[in-house]
């Protein structure tokens, strides 16, 4: 049997949506169920997400935030009271409306299971958590005392998606959801940025996503939200994906649910409230933003195992010895920590050849490989590859050198990998000047760059740009790369500060 | 404003399961929210179920499974494939059968969200995860090198309930669910009992809970199991409350489902599958085993906080010294380890009264509480209490001591409240010889005794007691309690050396 060129086929030139599909399929991160846009996310692709948990789990609470858990089930008259949120997800939701089944007998002996015990009132199951957080906010609040309100959920939710796509958009997926209620306006939007500024470090530092961070336009806010902040992660088709959002929902919410309190000057007032998710979509931009025609590849911060350590086993007479050998390594670098956390390593000892279980562990994006034969006894060597290098490459290392030196390489490849991601991520990104220069590029066959413009545009005009080339402003990015010296706007010639970043979108 | 007698009314003598409600309120651990039978859990509720997360998924990983998800909805084809098991949760399944919401104007110019899209097959929203999880092992196996599958999912489940109590019986509740595969009947029922043992031990070490561990007879087992081990533990109104439960399936799923592989000797042969689950009720249990009429007692190893400092500020100009001290206290503390874990400590700084807030920490439970005030910064001692003695006794030690014994303290509550546990457990475990001592005891008024008798009954024997007395066998006890010297059954006078624990239950 001859090797493939790439372990994975099509190649990303070749069908780059194909080669997704592959990458996730070939590392068995996640698979497709019978049930309709629901996905089984599979140990791999779990372990993946334990890591994200764990990590923004403790940024949350280190910035004060505690978690706590909601009813799955939304009643729809919650949903009505926020008009603009309620249009925003009724093409969406999955509907309860029976709370009982009945064995029917069917002629052929068989028995059919019947909805029964209809609801008097239907329920929706989450799409997000607004209303029935907010409903409880009300109830919690009272005073200025009782402010702010800072929680955190973890949880499933449901969106009845059309086009599902493993990880990047399913009807269930996995999230967490911020909400926060405070005193004053000033406080819920530095809340906002607050999150917004821990999802970019999050992603940079964990997923090596170098994103832009910024303002959503009006039109692409979260429905009910005065502002929404978003991380826009570039991948490798050139393609955008908004990887987290942050919003400041002003008082909408409070007003349509009564969060209200008795303010420091005895007055009623409404609270301010916030809300924020990254989910499991997290886990699709990192497969698009990393991984290459061998398969998956991880950031050592996020990988289920950092190392796989391999035996290489020719003779009987001195296989128990190479396995006692990697077994006595796996022990001894599980006692060492890598950025605060003991380091992730896999003994694989199956009976299976030596060459299978390597295109396995590159398919499944393991940072580190270390193989050990009964001459590396001797020499006390071991062969490392790294998942970022050539699949050829090897290098014999001494034992203790590695030992010593493992830290460096896991941060050679987690740095690696940001470093080529800033490079794709800047070269890929243009400025424009002119309207005719956006759609040239648009226009043009393939991936286009995406395209940071002046613009003073208004929503319809927003509309009719993103219509005609199947893009939108993905954000108008904070700090120095949303502002420039004032130049006219692409669309409507008044002289601006400000610059759109536009793009195409998953 | 003079203090009640106890913290909490009524007493758990007066009115228990209203004093259950007043703890779970009083205590601030969840509430019920407007969506019937689903309830809240809080901050402080929420962070007792992390803690017993963490610990029982370290055992799971421990003992080599792995964690993954499955869909939350449920074809109601895959329920009908195994007619036991689906007409088991029939009558409690919360039923999905449209996937849209239209927005209808009203008259009076409202809009209404009315239920549109209907789905051509049904979804329920899963009670359990037998089915979907069977029905992926079944694409996942195919030769004996693929077993044993061991996997654990964390999720919430649903099952309508109607007459719901927090925590206990919930329409939506948490929980995680392992199910496993296996090549051989003997490696699934092994599986089973590894399991069941390691409930009965997180119980009792973790939770300070002796539960009775044991099987279920044939008409309490789980709906589709060839065998159900449970937990029981007793409350303080003495009736039992089934705690968590680890079944052996046998090969009805994997029948019913088509997990086969082709096993050692080249046949087609179908798997022997497990499952076993332990949810929220845990924390209900932990509630009824160990609070008293002041309010909630926690077992340290499961307190969201174990230690309390409160700073007792009388004067102004000592203020900020009295709250120096206290953080400094905590960080102290915080950087000391028990029971492998970092001590987890809150300051209280709260501008409240003393008396407020030290009756709020006796209502939520937390182990120990030490207050400090500018008298001990002189003289360097620190006020502790602690919450399992009486609410006005209190210490005061050297803070070097304190800091040196804090451990120990900590030990000194979890092993108190197991061995008042396993005192309160034997003293009302009696042991009966004759159907008239048993239906003596439940018949008395009041709360009654859990009876140990000799049982070789039928079914109907079985259940023609249960209606009686609104008992039922608990389980037949594993290890020494569980068998005895050769008596006659009470019901049919039949010699058996087997015992049955017959108990309320909730
Ligand atoms: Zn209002
Ligand atoms: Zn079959």
């Amino acid at each position: 049997m001859s090797k493939p060129k790439t372990a994975i086929t099509p190649t990303r030139s070749e069908d780059f949506p194909e080669w997704y599909q592959q990458v996730v399929k070939a590392s068995d991160m996640a698979e497709n169920s019978e049930v309709r846009g629901c996905m089984v996310i599979k140990p791999w692709g779990y372990g993946v997400w334990e890591l994200i948990q764990r990590q923004l789990d403790r940024k949350f609470k280190e910035t004060g935030h505690q978690n706590a858990y909601f009813p799955l089930l939304i009643p729809l008259s919650y949903l009505e009271k926020e008009a603009e949120h309620a249009e925003g997800f009724a093409t969406e939701c999955a509907v309860v409306t029976h709370h009982r089944l009945e064995a029917v007998k069917q002629e052929d002996g068989t028995t059919k299971m019947v909805p029964s015990g209809e609801l008097t009132e239907p329920f929706v199951i989450r799409p997000t958590s607004e209303t029935v957080i907010g409903s409880a906010f009300a109830r919690w609040t009272q005073s200025y005392r009782d402010l702010p309100l800072l929680i955190n959920q973890w949880a499933n939710v449901m969106r009845w998606e059309m086009r599902p796509r493993l990880f990047l958009r399913t009807a269930e997926f996995l999230w967490q959801e911020g909400h926060t209620a405070h005193e004053t306006k000033d406080e819920a939007i530095e809340e906002t940025r607050l999150i917004h500024g821990v999802y970019e470090a999050f992603l940079r530092d964990y997923l090596a996503i170098p994103v832009i961070a910024g303002e959503k336009s009006e039109i692409e806010r979260f429905p009910g939200a005065d502002m929404t902040l978003t991380v826009e992660a570039m991948v490798q088709d050139k393609k955008a994906i908004q990887a987290g959002t942050s919003h400041f929902l002003g008082q909408n919410f409070s007003k349509a649910q009564d969060i209200t309190f008795v303010g420091r000057d005895g007055n009623q007032q409404h609270a301010w409230t916030t809300s924020w998710g990254v989910s499991t979509r997290l886990i699709g931009t990192l497969i698009m933003a990393h991984s290459d025609d061998d398969g998956l590849v991880l950031p050592p911060r996020v990988a289920t195992n950092q190392i796989v350590i391999v035996p290489v086993t020719p003779k009987e007479d001195t296989r128990d010895a190479v396995i006692d050998a990697c077994h006595a390594l796996a022990k001894t670098l599980r006692g060492k920590t890598w950025e605060g956390e003991p380091i992730r390593v896999h003994v694989d000892d199956r009976d299976l050849g030596g060459g299978v279980k390597k295109w396995e562990w590159v398919k499944k994006g393991v940072p580190l490989r270390v193989e050990i034969g009964p001459r590396d006894l001797e020499s006390r060597k071991v062969c490392l590859q790294k998942r970022t290098d050539a699949a050829n490459q090897k290098a014999f290392v001494e034992k203790e050198e590695f030992l010593q030196e493992v830290g460096n390489h896991l941060s050679e490849v987690q740095l690696g990998l940001l470093d080529r991601a800033i490079k794709f991520r800047d070269e890929n990104l243009q400025e424009v000047d002119t309207l005719d220069q956006l759609e040239k590029n648009f226009s043009e066959k393939g991936a286009a760059n995406w395209c940071l413009a002046p613009w003073a545009g208004t929503n319809e005009e927003e509309e009719a740009l993103s219509k005609k080339h199947r893009i939108s402003i993905r954000c108008f990015p904070v700090g120095e790369l949303g502002e420039g010296p004032e130049k006219p706007c692409i669309v409507t010639g008044k002289p601006t500060t400000r610059r759109a970043v536009w793009a195409r979108s998953y």
